[in-house]
């Protein structure tokens, strides 16, 4: 890892210090940032909970959580000296003057130069009581940057995301709120850009002139586990197509940015969001597919029903499993379907990119060899990480015959060793204060309104659950909202 | 391998078959081809030579060569059966006599129908002599196929090969004249052709638009070994450049043929050598370098210099290495050069084709990263055989840099193991009757006038020899050649 010598210091205040999030991603993040010497000595991080813990209690609880997540510990015992703590009540205006109190002695001991980065880890519906508090305390009132970091869901549709929007607004500058999406902190996703725009073989072909069709693929075998309670509020076209998927979607399809700066790249994603082609409410059925998993077979071992789940109704009527044909209304994309696909309790984990190429214009090859196959570039995001593409070569036989031929590349271990979790990318993304990985208030409108057409439409009817065995690729008609266009997903490739 | 049912019979006659291509090359791949079921029992073959030998003698002389360079010798006695020989003198009417009454008694004998293939593996000043003889004798007036098969060199200036040409024609029709090139045997030069028009990818690229350069390269770690005799009257110009190299480039070079019939691509492959730009006098020089090896060092062995090798004159002006830039003068080419390279005693064994791409319009990651490679496509023929793709990728570590990510794929163990030779493919080309792979007379004529032009300018000037050392890449000219045009060599990449 290069190391910079751009240190930046900050005062990093996380709500929901205790949940989940914080103990698996970001306290190890933050910590693995400090030991790269990404951070140095002027960092103090202060855990704010509902829970009366002491400052010893939670230096233990992250010491513990960084332990089960970073191999390497050198150097956690001085890091834990940067940790605080704080019990909170959220909507309790003497917990935000104990908070700046606490904030300004800090500020002071690690010369912090009045940074202040507030990360709000936790329930949504929060999200504008703390912002309107923190300015009322004057906690926003600093000499140096203040930035608010949210998790999703922002907002459950475009309405509710507008008025959230219009209440964080309050206190804060579109351009000082980093909305998390952490797909966009993937080194794969990342990747996407590089390998589009540093690469002069790609960019000719990348339109529909050469380009069939775009599949993006998040599939899971996990169910929802004990997320039930969230999950039945959220379904997998919020949870994951208005965000993760779309982001996928938009950097795919992005004219090529003027620079590689913030605003000119996420200008650029804006414009393939605003061209989606928001469905009518006639096409809905025949565009997207809505699917929830049944009881199955994983891994040799009986899986329940998402409506036995947890927490679940058992009548319930959330989406765990979506895919759906996207249209992009512009020059370059016009005619290009890109599918996109996520579900829980699939046959596989993966985090996938095909793209496929359109077939050669007269197939030579086609009185001795029927099956030629497609060129294909595959973007393996995740659990794999790596490139290949799939081409048609000489088969080693007498005469000629095609084979398929895969080149491709993956990750040594090396890499992998090397590989940054997304929080870590992002975190140190906001403290630089570059949005780039951020999904702009602009992208959500365009997300929402998007997803809500979509939404609307299923609200007027019953759909037919469970559909789809857990272990499988999802329901059928997944399949043929692809094949009804010539094509197949591309599974079981790499 | 896949088998046909198409069985083709055949006389056989080798003339030369005591010769060294005749033991290593012919017989085992008449033998593979036997062994594979790709001939049957009708199949006879009569070797000639000046020695006088028996039957049985020759045939323990072909068991022994096929021995040693075939693994599986199942049928080996069975093959034998259909091998015949004669002593012959190619000036003299007798031989030919016999010939023609051997060849009769075999074709009743084996059900041979009347075809018959000659293949001249012999000094080409015989070439004329012997189709005068083949047609005089009666042995061309056959109610079957007749074939001519003939090694290379064809000629050593385009006068010479014009003249010989007429002479053979008088005996055979172009469409019965199989001129061997055996690199157009090799499954990987095969391949170019493949993958270029199987692969919808490639053909959008292949043009100047997108192709800064492309370099072949024919490197030997050997040197003229035992052939210093032929060679000295021959050199790398006329030896590997008129015939392999540019027959690489014209694969490399043609525009999609509209058939995979022979004719169709061959004329396509006759346009793009009709197209080569015969260079000027005064450009030959600067278009052009010819090297000759001294002594050095290879692989820890000092070796000696060409001029001080076994029948080599000591002041020899032979050239050993060839590297130039060659244009073709067409809508799809103009502006992009090809180099090509060829040398013998270089530092490594190699034949491959490096597609060199234009950088990207513009360099988003110029400041961050200058090193922002060109994408190459290689086609590694020999020793190695694969393709690989070389792209940007993004690093991992925190931000965007950019690092070379190579995408490959290497033939399998599997697919080694069957290789086909490129005798054996081409054999069986010949009695299939499919000229694809052979040379016409209309691209050596191409090729004779391209080459001409150099050696007329070469010959006027004494070169200062020797001017690299054995071991290296050629003489320092080869790189500034490249240099000269902002260009350079991929050495050392797959």
């Amino acid at each position: 890892m290069n190391k910079t010598n751009n240190h930046i210091p900050a005062l990093i205040t996380i709500f929901g210090a205790t949940g989940d999030l914080s103990h698996r991603k970001l306290f190890p993040s933050l910590f693995h940032l400090y030991q790269q010497d990404h951070l140095d000595e002027r960092i103090a991080i202060i855990g704010i909970g509902r829970r009366q813990l002491s400052k010893d209690d939670f230096r233990a609880q992250v010491k513990k959580s960084i332990q089960a997540h970073v191999q390497d510990t050198k150097h956690l015992d001085k890091f834990l000296q940067h940790v605080f703590y704080q019990p909170h009540d959220v909507n309790d205006e003497a917990s935000y003057k104990k908070l700046l109190d606490l904030s300004e002695s800090l500020d002071k001991e690690f010369s912090l130069g009045g940074n202040r980065l507030f990360y709000l880890a936790m329930a949504p519906q929060f999200f504008g009581t703390v912002t309107d508090y923190l300015k009322s305390s004057g906690l926003t009132n600093t000499k140096g940057f203040k930035r608010l970091v949210i998790e999703k869901p922002f907002g459950s549709d475009l309405a509710s995301a507008e008025s959230l929007n219009k209440q964080i607004r309050r206190s804060f500058k579109e351009e000082e709120i980093f909305r998390i999406d952490h797909y966009l902190g993937k080194d794969m996703v990342q990747n996407i850009e590089v390998l589009r725009f540093s690469n002069a073989m790609f960019e000719p072909l990348w339109n529909n002139k050469y380009i069939s069709n775009i599949q993006v693929t998040s599939s899971e075998i996990l169910g929802v586990e004990d997320r039930g309670g969230y999950y039945e509020s959220s379904g997998a076209l919020k949870d994951m197509v208005q965000n993760h998927m779309l982001q996928m979607v938009a950097l795919l399809a992005m004219e090529p940015p003027i620079s590689l700066e913030s605003n000119d790249i996420r200008s650029e994603k804006v414009k393939v969001l605003k061209s989606l082609q928001v469905l009518q409410p006639e096409d809905v059925q025949n565009n997207f597919v809505r699917g929830q998993y049944d009881e199955g077979t994983i891994d040799g071992q009986s899986v329940r029903a998402y409506r036995d789940e947890d927490k679940v109704s058992s009548t319930s009527n959330t989406p765990t499993f979506v895919s759906g044909k996207v249209s992009i209304n512009n020059f370059r994309w016009a005619g290009v379907p890109f599918y996109i696909r996520t579900g829980k309790r699939m046959k596989r984990k993966s985090i996938q990119v095909v793209v496929e190429f359109k077939e050669v214009p007269m197939n030579l090859y086609y009185q001795k060899d029927k099956h030629l196959d497609s060129n294909l570039l595959v973007i393996n995001i995740q659990p794999n990480e790596g490139v290949s593409i799939h081409l048609n070569g000489k088969k080693y036989v007498q005469g000629i015959e095609t084979e398929p031929v895969q080149l491709s590349y993956s990750m040594s271990a090396q890499d992998k060793m090397n590989t940054v979790d997304a929080y870590e990318n992002l975190l140190f993304d906001c403290l630089k204060g570059d949005a780039t990985n951020f999904t702009h208030w602009e992208e959500l409108k365009a997300t929402w309104k998007f997803v809500d057409a979509i939404q609307e439409q299923w609200d007027k009817f019953e759909p037919e659950f469970p559909n789809y065995e857990s272990g499988t690729n999802g329901p059928l008609e997944s399949n043929l909202l692809l094949s009804r266009d010539g094509f197949k997903w591309w599974d079981d490739i790499q």
